[in-house]
């Protein structure tokens, strides 16, 4: 699989990443949020000790302790979509994490185990498939809780059944502009999947950027959940696509007009919000994509997505910000790497 | 005297222009409003041939007929400020023009002459001087309404006794931005000068450009009128670059993101109002004064200044344009100009 960031690929077209991830938990064993801090231990030691016994790669997989990193470090894994926010804000949680942090197993987030899979483009089969394996390994020396009537026994019922969440990360900003999210949203939630900003539950989208997901994890299969959810991302994409072709038509001039200053800001503002930010990027990304902007990769542009977030700046520049120190260092940064 | 536009000069900051126009009228000529076609053309013929007997660089000057140039033409020397508005209106005017473009005659105008000059600079003085010269050449053939009691005839008592009007234009963004106008304005009144956008009575102030000028003529010498503008020029340029080191101690990284922006906006747009260029161009007007921009001259933003109006553009382009093609034509040579 390759890094959604840095990987070179063809297919990233507004497409940007792919996503699965598995809840599993311990049988017998209370649900995190029950857990003191040794029992957490307890917990990380186990799926330790089962994940390295059973893979083969050893050398390429390492575990984090969120005890052990800075608040920012593992802000800024967050911002890579490598952990969850909410693994974030548990410091009895720890992940193990590959070299390519393409696949990362949480511990004590929500559920005993998230294990999730992350590539770019669209290939959610893949991320699926690669988080299958992970699966398997781990069931080799762990115990899941599971119910033949219910499936998987998770903390939210939500995740009941499979325990299978899939994703896909989409750039859309011609669906945005011309007001037909509603419209995408309310077919979405019929389909039984749902449409939501770019760091997921109860955030905006900044810059265009939305995750598609499965909503239902019960009475339905695996394969049925990554195959609506492969199906229903290609027809976004169909009405992105015609929808830029649209605007494009009526309006070149005003699309011109907005892609090339947008790039001509990030190249020379001094003081950047992350919200302009993101937003002037996405307008850049829209003008790569469409051939108005050449000379300019994706995998520039998904670097600089992230590394213009607060807690990667910060990580980047090793010191802490303020508010207004920030937006200055995110202008620098940007106006650099442009340039 | 330099022309203000493209004339080279150091002195040219905040003060971009210094103008002084006489109004003066024919003895026992009806007033232009009144005259018809012939009666007009009748005024033109005695001040042209009174004006080129006492002149004698004679080949430096030229008549134009508001008749004999398309309207585009017209409005071109209006947005040089060689002529003024009232006279672009009427058919049955002309004027007579240096080759430098810094002296102008108008005729039928408000009045039958309104004799102007105008130079780079604070140099109400020097103006002054060279449209009295002006006047005097005209004086040796031509006879002038004259009362002893009220002075110079007008025909609007607005202008009545010395007939003199001096102005100058300034850039003030820091004045603006800080919201000091109304005060300045306020001061002005008492000292019975007023304060106007760049293209005079009714006009907006659009990219932070005003005219001073004095309101009262009567009971006040010539000489009082230019002593008091300067001085009171003086002190407007004073408090615009204390109020700029203000803006610069309290805003730095904020006005210099606005003034980069500007720029990289005036270099990368693809369509450009009038109102948003000549915003934009005041930015980068300010940077360069202030020194944060260099490499930029005050000739070519002054022949910017001009050049985007709509008027400067067609003639420009030699071609008719529609709204929305001006404002994508504006962009193109303001772009190209800029790289």
């Amino acid at each position: 699989m390759n890094n959604w960031i840095n990987g070179n690929t063809d297919s990233n077209n507004i497409v940007l990443s792919s996503r699965v991830r598995i809840a599993r938990n311990l049988d017998k064993v209370p649900f995190p949020h029950k857990l003191s801090e040794d029992e957490s231990k307890d917990v990380i030691s186990k799926v330790q000790d089962g994940f390295f016994k059973a893979i083969k790669d050893k050398e390429s997989f390492g575990l984090i302790s969120l005890d052990e990193i800075s608040k920012d470090e593992v802000q800024y894994y967050v911002e890579k979509h490598v952990i969850s926010k909410k693994l974030s804000e548990n410091k009895n949680g720890a992940f193990i994490l590959n070299k390519d942090e393409t696949l990362s197993i949480m511990i004590n987030e929500e559920d005993h185990l998230r294990i999730q899979s992350i590539t770019s483009g669209l290939n959610i089969k893949e991320a699926y498939d690669e988080a299958n394996k992970i699966d398997d390994f781990l069931e080799q020396n762990l115990n899941y809780g599971f119910d033949e009537e219910i499936g998987y026994v998770t903390a939210c019922p939500t995740n009941l059944g499979t325990g299978l969440r899939a994703s896909a990360m989409l750039h859309l900003p011609a669906i945005t502009l011309n007001n037909e999210m509603n419209g995408v949203l309310k077919a979405l939630t019929q389909m039984g999947m749902t449409i939501r900003g770019i760091y997921g539950e109860g955030s905006k989208a900044e810059g265009n950027i939305y995750q598609v997901s499965n909503q239902i994890t019960l009475g339905i299969s695996e394969e049925e959940i990554i195959r609506n959810l492969q199906g229903t991302v290609s027809q976004i994409v169909n009405q992105e696509i015609k929808t830029r072709e649209l605007v494009n038509n009526k309006f070149k001039y005003e699309l011109e007009d907005k892609i090339f200053r947008s790039l001509a800001i990030l190249k020379n503002s001094r003081l950047l919000s992350i919200e302009e930010g993101l937003e002037l990027l996405s307008n850049v990304r829209l003008g790569v994509e469409m051939g108005i902007i050449e000379n300019i990769t994706q995998k520039f542009l998904n670097e600089l997505l992230v590394d213009c977030q607060p807690s990667s700046l910060k990580r980047i520049l090793c010191k802490d910000l303020s508010n207004n120190e920030i937006n200055f260092q995110r202008a620098k940064l940007v106006r650099e790497r442009f340039n």
